[in-house]
């Protein structure tokens, strides 16, 4: 696996790599790699000749009140860990290579942001848009990967990708569960061991309300009232949200139809969790 | 020459002609070809295998009083145009092709635009950036021509091409100018004999503007003042405004020095004329 600090050099690399006929998949992150990294890694590497992983904590997509400084990294871990799944090459730049003079102009996004987990981070899909646009130039991949555990940003680049006419295929990848449904997370840990056995009820919501679709319920907010009633009685956690909206436009439907996605984020005493599911009605 | 008007078969086209090692140099243009954009396609000519350009007349970059209704399109006469140019691709998209939706996103370009003719057109490079980012994403192209008569969006495109890290060199071609010094343009005709023979002064100013500086002078308030008087006493024109900018920050500078930029706008009796100089100093 090769390290490749410099834009430059990533460009033509891949430049060199396209004309030659391969194929390039790319998996972009902010490091700290973990399984969900992996998964979308293995994929990546399934699908294309050449697979590039990049690694940078964007400062655009970060808050106020979100600490940029305490986000957690270890490169050498994540060395390891690429290293461990084939990657061929580490794009690693500096924030000053990402971004060496103030810029002059960024990516607004419009819709898809104000519902979900956005609708608290203001400005939070910008900052991921805008460096995703600059990233895709630098790597100029075939097929991009996306976990679709935050369907939101998954919305968000379909949008970035079909909006501005990428020439890039985007695989948004199934969220890994462990065996009893739970969605994987690092912040699993944080779970008391109470919590950790209630915490799968946050797919089996899903899972029933799905099945209550599926047998004909059509109206969002009889859905919604299922899924919370469902959490509240076999957990301890206080609901953040529940909602239903159509994918990957994120629109509110007054009737069920189409392909949707029914996302929920729930507290608990330590860890916020939240999942979803997407499907076609 | 061909006529394409699906993006995504331009998209096809490219990345063909790219990995068969041909270069392609395009030059954007919302039609109603005249002699400044033959001069950019002869340059994308002698410098490329492979030209491309685009006729799209793009509404996102009308203000709410511009009328793109009304802006004058001639599609045979470009084709003529283009044809006599040995150009090998015109992409010509509808409305409908470039938007097929309400976009999701845009890009908003945050400095070099409130300043010079950009002053009075609030959103337009936001809708010139948008569309450019859409354009050198579906054609891809080495090389792209823009003419330094629109000097500011000449600046507008160097940030976006840099700051959006998009693999693509930019060309700015200089102004073509009569024999008298005055620039060309479409207005031209407008002006009332008296106008046209007063109207090369615009372009004298900048050039004892440029004396002045190579001479010592520095201070940005005296060299404005110096233009100001040449044109009031040389022409009957109102004038709208000089200006002295670091280029292409377009920054205002306490002292002149590095690259600079001097613009003029003046109005006539039927026509506003804008002229400016670059240059190093």
């Amino acid at each position: 696996m090769k390290v490749i600090t410099s834009a430059r050099e990533m460009q033509d690399f891949t430049v060199k790599e396209r004309k030659s006929g391969r194929t390039v998949g790319f998996v972009p992150t902010m490091g700290y790699l973990h399984e969900g990294h992996m998964t979308l890694i293995k994929q990546a590497r399934a699908e294309n000749d050449i697979v590039v992983i990049s690694i940078f904590v964007n400062p655009l997509q970060f808050g106020p009140n979100e600490d940029f400084d305490a986000y957690p990294r270890d490169f050498e871990h994540d060395q390891k860990m690429a290293t461990g799944q084939n990657v061929d090459i580490l794009f690693y730049p500096s924030t000053e290579e990402m971004y060496p003079s103030e810029p002059s102009l960024s990516v607004k996004v419009k819709s898809r942001v104000n519902v979900l987990c956005g609708r608290k981070r203001s400005g939070h899909f910008d900052g991921v848009a805008t460096v995703l646009v600059k990233l895709f130039n630098i790597i100029m991949p075939d097929r991009a990967y996306f976990g679709l555990k935050d369907a939101q940003q998954v919305a968000v680049v379909a949008g970035l990708i079909h909006d501005f006419n990428f020439p890039i295929e985007l695989i948004p990848v199934e969220i890994v569960r462990e065996a009893d449904g739970l969605a994987k997370s690092s912040r699993n840990v944080y779970l008391t061991a109470k919590e950790r056995v209630e915490a799968p009820h946050l797919y089996k919501s899903l899972k029933i309300a799905k099945l209550e679709i599926q047998n004909g319920l059509r109206n969002p907010s009889k859905i919604e009232a299922i899924i919370r009633k469902h959490i509240s009685n076999h957990t301890v956690g206080e609901i953040d949200y529940v909602e239903i909206y159509s994918y990957p436009e994120l629109e509110v439907l007054p009737e069920i139809s189409g392909k949707i996605i029914i996302a929920v984020a729930v507290k608990f005493t330590k860890a916020r969790l939240i999942d979803n599911i997407t499907f076609v009605v």
